[in-house]
């Protein structure tokens, strides 16, 4: 497949790779000086180099050299999320604060649009960074891919959906932790348990509503369903709909500490109470869920931790190294609203 | 003095400058192709250059070419104001949209402290944006003089204290805007009225304060002045020194919505109403002033223009020309506060 396309585009470290039989990993550290690297698999890259008609990427070269002294941030939302969503602060800080330590400069990208996308693309492919922290990512991105064709290191908060290439990966455990809050809920005696998930092309949104499935088992209702996009609004819309279309419902999981505490506005407005008559869970723990009224229980993702490991992968990356995905855990926090 | 220290240091496009009896923009534009400038004068630069043994800094060079294709929008404060004050949304708001128009990429920068300074006056003089949109400065930040000296194209919003050299600057009337405001509230029959400034080394805490005892004259008492730094909680703190230590007070014009929101939170704590008891003014309507419970009376910031002009103004400088600095009218903004 990749081979019939040569003859019409410039060959990239894919096609080096396809050709010596080996790891892009192992080519791109094989361009950026060799370091660990077997000789066959350097002969076998350089052969095929050679037969590809592969030219690297100067930009791109330097890049991996650590020369500019940076990583992107690079949030693929609209800016307002930037604001809106706690958690895109809360990342920000940690990986701030890893690079503070390192006399690094962390370099904030927001891409919104594909016409920003492109314009970042351009941008981190021509080595103005050491590599990017890819934050949050729509299924089948085109951004992940341009990436990793131009070489330039990068490291995803979240699996990307739709990608075959393994790119490195620093994510919760998404189905565990959903079946966690489940677990919890039911122990509580809730059945008609409604979910308002994530959006279903993001990693978040679908493995928490794989995870809230397989647990509730025969108890699942896919009427009892909805999706939101993790912003509060869209989980008062969420409820509604839910309280509009269901009889009982006992308990409600959301993908979001923003979408639970839209769900809580929702169910008042409806006249009822929370925990009494509904149950609201969220999943974060993003500095919201301790002030709300009432404190939300929720998961708590390992914020620093996820932004240091982050941080931590890109360099290894960056210095030519191959790492395996990184899943951290999350906690259960019980406050009161569930 | 320019002269004594040349044997020391490596020489600097001020020093070429001196020695030409030329500007500094002269210099960078000799230096950056000669477009804009007189025979006679590159003739004076070519030679003065020659004479000091002057170097061109390559990255400095190349980035002067416009090939990064991208503007840093760089906030020399701790990052949770970013998320903390929505003044600085709405700049970069603003300044994301002029670029996207250009396909121009927005860097976001934050550098709250010293080392994080250093670092990011490190990669943008090595060339990895085209110039840089200094968003906020305290008096003799030496990061002003270190992107000037790098000949990094710096564009300040707001004036920077304690440079001598002329800085490219987008700002609002200060002083005119403070007078505005102080001429509403007298003319609501207040005489007693206090003012929480802010910090006395930035632009606006300076000359929002001379703007106010101008045109309060006679009726200015220092004893109703206090500083803030724009915080809410800022303007909290400084309200209560306020009405412990004076008597009568009428009216109180806080230097930003933030912090006029602040001192309403302290009035209403000591048992007192707004705007009955003490009306309250702000300053920016950075979009908490409408909705507020009472809505603000504030002095408008143009955002957006403020945004458009300083993108503007930067891609001019960045084009070798040395244009003059900006100043922004503010609009009064009469709501229920005061």
């Amino acid at each position: 497949m990749e081979e019939t396309t040569s003859v019409r585009r410039k060959p990239t470290i894919r096609d080096v790779a396809a050709a010596a039989g080996v790891s892009r990993g192992t080519v791109s550290r094989v361009i950026n000086g060799g370091h660990w690297v077997s000789p066959d698999a350097r002969a076998a890259v350089d052969d095929a180099i050679r037969r590809t008609g592969y030219t690297a990427n100067h930009a791109a070269r330097s890049l991996a050299t650590g020369r500019a002294g940076s990583l992107a941030f690079l949030l693929t939302e609209p800016q307002h999320l930037l604001f809106d969503d706690p958690t895109f602060a809360l990342l920000l800080r940690g990986a701030a604060g890893a690079l503070a330590q390192r006399s690094m400069t962390l370099v904030l990208l927001v891409a919104g649009t594909p016409a920003e996308r492109a314009n970042v693309a351009h941008f981190v492919s021509a080595g103005h960074v050491d590599g990017v922290l890819l934050i949050s990512s729509h299924e089948a991105d085109p951004l992940v891919e341009a990436l990793l064709e131009a070489g330039v290191p990068t490291v995803c908060c979240g699996i990307p959906l739709g990608h075959d290439a393994q790119v490195p990966t620093v994510s919760v455990d998404e189905e565990g932790s959903a079946r966690e809050m489940t677990r919890y809920l039911l122990g509580r005696g809730h059945r008609r348990i409604a979910m308002i998930a994530g959006p279903h092309d993001t990693p978040g949104g679908r493995y928490r509503l794989v995870g809230f499935r397989d647990e509730m088992g025969e108890h699942f209702d896919q009427a009892l369903v909805e999706e939101g996009d993790y912003s509060q609004e869209s989980g008062a819309a969420a409820m509604t709909r839910l309280l509009e279309r269901s009889g009982r419902i006992d308990a409600v999981f959301a993908a979001s500490d923003l979408m639970a505490a839209g769900a809580i506005a929702a169910i008042r407005k409806a006249g009822l109470r929370v925990p009494d008559d509904i149950a609201v869970a969220g999943f974060d723990d993003s500095g919201l869920a301790a002030t709300h009224e009432p404190p939300l229980t929720t998961m708590r993702q390992p914020w620093d931790r996820l932004s240091d490991e982050m941080v931590a992968l890109l360099l290894e990356v960056i210095a030519g190294a191959d790492p395996k995905p990184i899943t951290l855990p999350t906690t259960l926090v019980v406050r009161a609203s569930a």
